[in-house]
């Protein structure tokens, strides 16, 4: 490319050194493609920073072969609007970066600018959203509404996708099986992290192993030691401390002692030999126990489940409550879950009938190995006794489709509407400022959505509401709705968060809530009904016509 | 699960408007798994806390079905070290998270805890690294050791992915095409955009979109202008502005006429006509040219390529010419690439024939629609006219591979080697403190890599070295080298970084060069040679006694 192309570099790395965020942990407006900035300059030149635009952020297809998504990320893009504002540095570097010319008066205007002449609609986060339907609607000045562009997809995006994601590990593992988040350092980068932790919870997961995650959002962090806790010990000997104190008397008794005599009645009734079985692991889990007496969770796969870690789990366990502590489980991180699963269980049936400890039953059964939908779903069908999962990998890198392709189009400029038009019918954008409603059924199912251009009435309650499929002119149906959503509320205007924001907990109770809205049918993992998206008769004929208008007559030759 | 498990949430949420990173821009010690901090805790109650410790970060297969691996992330590797301290705030969160017994001179050990007792040997940042060469070596106290891992495994897994993902796009591209990252509205968040097009820069692409990116890792900066700026404009009505002064004479020129006449002349030689193209994608063309008559690129697929974007943006250029600035070229982001390109081409090369403007024949053309490696090959198949390619979803998200498994093991203990058994063979540890060295051709090709016990004499060049497969006894091989290179370098000792770290630059170049010691039948895309990675004779008795002491005896029954 040539090098009088749009490019410049500052030589001297200057700004190196500064934060990637302010310091509220708020994204920067420079976090944008540099085309919204050359545009921004086309406009101010060409005498349009001024023209009132519409632009709508949708999606055209549910991710992970579903029939439903969950917006999120409204909060993060209403506090990045909040604190829209480039900082000396950053018009430092744009004058560096943009070609010489560039008026100087621009970058004057630029470090003046801020979002308080923006209108932001949108639905509410955690809602099931739909293809199609514009989850959020911006409205001002098109300079500031286009400059928004990169950084509320960046917002959206990935936040919506994960959120879906974890939405999707939840209906298939079931209300009664915990979740947790061990994804961190699967993903992009240390931010990556901290957002699929986020919107993991959102989803629907229970909490997180992601420290910084529980500081910064207030979710519950989770976790035990991995292997290299148990190889760090070889034996026995290395014990510095053996002691804990009775949890109710504050008697001291000798924690080690106890679970070698446990370990030796144990290797008979579970039929493992001791020398089989691994005195590191039996070390690890004493000192384990100790530094948590409360909290006694242990890793059983480091050597052998059967021969070694359930073995010395029950000693340890079994010597904890002699001094009036309850274990919590085990965690099982390779081979075969549903056998391990249901293995661990019957040992822990097996010891609480023979040592009269009726709770170790129910002792805990974490499995965190490389878990992903149909892992879950494979568990599901063979059986197993697992408590919790813990999902890394494919939870994070959302593995079926690893990024939600939102867009972020121009509707209507001066009240004029604007239409994209494209080979690919799919591709061709709704025109001008529309509403979206949401029409239930007397059972309370969602049973369409519905767009209509803003100067019509609303559908009402109770009334014959004619519903059209954008682009085929023939699948129509009339609709009754016992119960009619609009789905749009403002959120952002004249330079303020206009509704109160939700704590991420109420966005997660959203998330369930409005899941339940919608049919089994559209929710199921194989081949799930589409859920219907509408634009009403007056709208349908709005885009027809705006589309032949725009659309060149082609010549066959 | 048992809410008696490790877990607690501050329900003040007092933290939440920190920052994610400190005000350098370097993650913080409790971006971290909870598992590391509990292993701490248990590590300190049973006096380990000063163990001697040494840990392999390595990752076990390379990504995208290829047989090479980028190493990067080393430079916020060492950052994180030289910056970790938990500040206050950290402690305070801490002390809510853990359970309540635990010892409060344990969170004034973690206050004062730093990395400066850490050793951190590393193969050199932008080097080709192979499964089970470790690429980071850490040792020093237990404690901090371990508390590193999540940290290092989350800088590096997604780094490497990405340089790795870049550098296969720059071997498919080849050398003369550029390559720009377009990724930042479909990665993980914020953060994950930035690391993306920090790494796919150091992976050889020449530039980005991100504007932060830009600001702070001194990338070149890319970009024109999105379908908005064109379909913002309906006629030449709107146009407030279409004078220009001439490069040279300063003489004001009618911008728009002039493109006005060339449309007409262009539309007889192109067989275009003129109701066809549209006025409004003229009218923003005529615009943007004005506001950057130097670094002129415009979208030409708002409408359609042939009939209307190539028309004005000819006619534009012309103009352009005429005033003395040379246009910069055009932009596809739909439908047929190669096809479309070769159009292009072949209409430059037209107009500037006719127009006697030699030039316009080398205008610069991308494309950036969805491609991904395999588009690229079938471009190159094809044949197309690119110069550049816009690269978004596929490379940030590593489509083929969307994560790195790096992990993070235990190899020794107080000088005592560990090793983690698995029934599955490729998991297995490789024990003890080890060296690794790449042995070199005559013809300057890596032939293979060898890890060797540190205690080992370096294999010599001319000399024969007895290199053996890990795990198979029977694979041996001789190898003389003309040129052995030891990978290791101290990167971190006493408290401080001792090697001078390279600029982003020099990384990229090395990325480059350590690319070419490659043999390309190692580097082809369908079915790639393994390189062979050995251990020498030592380590592998070394390995094999131990892994015999270690594993137990089954008994089938």
């Amino acid at each position: 490319m040539s090098d009088r192309e749009l490019s410049c570099t500052n030589t001297a790395g200057q700004f190196m050194d500064r934060g990637r965020m302010n310091q509220n942990g708020v994204v920067q407006p420079l976090l944008t493609d540099l085309y919204q900035i050359t545009m921004a300059y086309a406009y101010w030149k060409s005498g349009k920073t001024d023209d009132h635009a519409v632009f709508d952020l949708f999606f055209r297809t549910n991710p992970f072969h579903g029939e439903f998504t969950i917006f999120a990320g409204l909060d993060e893009c209403l506090k990045f609007l909040d604190s829209f504002h480039y900082s000396d540095s950053d018009i430092e570097y744009l004058k560096q970066t943009l070609p010489e010319g560039t008026e100087n008066e621009f970058f004057d205007y630029l470090g003046n600018l801020t979002a308080k002449d923006v209108t932001l609609y949108a639905i509410d986060e955690g809602t099931v959203a739909f293809p199609r339907v514009p989850i959020i609607k911006v409205e001002g000045p098109l300079i500031i509404v286009q400059l928004l562009e990169t950084t509320l997809l960046t917002l959206v995006n990935y936040a919506s996708l994960m959120a879906t994601n974890a939405a999707r590990y939840r209906m298939v593992a079931g209300k009664h099986v915990n979740l947790l988040e061990f994804g961190l350092r699967r993903a992009q980068g240390p931010d990556g992290g901290l957002s699929a932790s986020k919107y993991s919870y959102i989803g629907g997961f229970d909490g997180t192993s992601n420290v910084l995650a529980g500081k910064l959002f207030n979710i519950p962090v989770k976790g035990t030691h991995a292997h290299a806790y148990i190889t760090s010990f070889s034996g026995i000997g290395e014990l510095k401390t053996r002691l804990l104190k009775h949890k109710t008397t504050g008697v001291t008794g000798d924690l080690l002692e106890l679970a070698v005599q446990y370990r030796q009645a144990l290797s008979q009734l579970l039929d493992v030999s001791m020398e089989e079985s691994s005195e590191g692991e039996l070390a690890a889990m004493v000192s384990y126990a100790i530094a948590f007496p409360d909290g006694f969770m242990a890793l059983v796969d480091t050597y052998d489940v059967k021969r070694s870690g359930l073995l010395n789990f029950s000693a340890v366990a079994l010597a904890l409550n002699d001094l009036g502590y309850r274990a919590v489980g085990v965690r099982i991180d390779s081979g075969d879950l549903a056998y391990l699963s249901c293995l661990a269980r019957e040992t822990f049936e097996r010891v609480g009938e023979n040592f009269k400890v009726p709770w170790f039953s129910k002792l805990t059964i974490v499995a965190s190995n490389d878990i992903n939908e149909d892992t879950i779903l494979s568990l599901n069908e063979q059986g197993h006794k697992i408590d919790c999962f813990g999902i890394g990998t494919h939870l994070v890198t959302c593995q079926r489709q690893p990024a939600l392709g939102c867009v972020y189009k121009l509707v209507e400029i001066n009240g004029q509407p604007r239409i994209k038009l494209s080979q690919d019918v799919e591709k061709v954008t709704m025109p001008g400022h529309k509403n979206a409603f949401r029409l239930y059924s007397a059972d309370g199912h969602a049973l369409i959505d519905l767009l209509q251009k803003v100067t019509e009435p609303p559908p009402a309650v109770g009334q014959k509401v004619l519903c059209r499929h954008p682009f085929q002119e023939s699948k129509r149906a009339y609709v009754i709705p016992s119960h009619v959503e609009s789905l749009y509320k403002i959120y952002w205007q004249n330079g303020k968060i206009v509704q109160p924001l939700p704590r991420l907990e109420q966005v997660r109770e959203r998330v369930q809530m409005s899941l339940k809205t919608l049919r089994n049918d559209h929710k199921r993992t194989l081949n799930p009904t589409p859920y219907k998206v509408a634009v009403s008769d007056n709208l349908y004929n709005f885009i027809h016509d705006l589309w032949l208008q725009n659309a060149p007559i082609g010549e066959l030759s």
